[in-house]
């Protein structure tokens, strides 16, 4: 088990597409509840304000390329990213498609 | 002790105080640090992308208001925001001076 790495995700979502990523996430299915704690992201959150959406998590494996390449892979999670992906406005922020990682400034227990 | 509620907050920096908000919280007084775990604020990260700061903490307590008037009265506190507050800029987002609390819309443990 690795040292905790705090997530924090900026991203923007299409004006028409707030209602859909909304409900999307207070119905998330099992299988990708169960496979984001299976790829060791745990205490997961997304805030919204209007078209803008945060995600925090807390990494807790030992390696994150391999836990987001098994992500990737799995079938059930790229049926939902066809759902979730939609809804996002590419590229509002920095140089990522969807969540852009933003620093961790300040932590405190 | 109550259930965690989880908070997440948006704010914005004046451009020419990014710098400063950043040292601010890479060398944040002790006092402040306690004074926090002592209102019962948990966990907490601040993370930021350009001018846009995101902040995530977990209430642990039972009287969110009261502990948020302990942390107000508190005199080394009301000299860190002194510090802190002309970093933003003030009503960028809804109706918050500082940081607005954006709405939660998912969570996994």
């Amino acid at each position: 088990m690795g040292k905790t790495v705090y997530f924090g995700q900026i991203g923007k979502l299409k004006r028409d597409m707030i209602e859909e990523y909304d409900t999307l996430h207070a119905n998330c299915w099992p299988h990708i509840r169960k496979l984001i704690q299976d790829c060791n992201l745990q205490n997961y959150s997304i805030f919204r304000h209007e078209d803008m959406v945060f995600s925090y998590f807390e990494y807790t494996g030992d390696d994150f390329d391999a836990d987001m390449a098994k992500m990737a892979a799995d079938e059930e999670n790229q049926r939902w990213w066809e759902h979730t992906h939609p809804c996002f406005e590419k590229y509002a922020y920095g140089d990522a498609e969807y969540y852009l990682d933003m620093k961790q400034i300040f932590y405190n227990e």
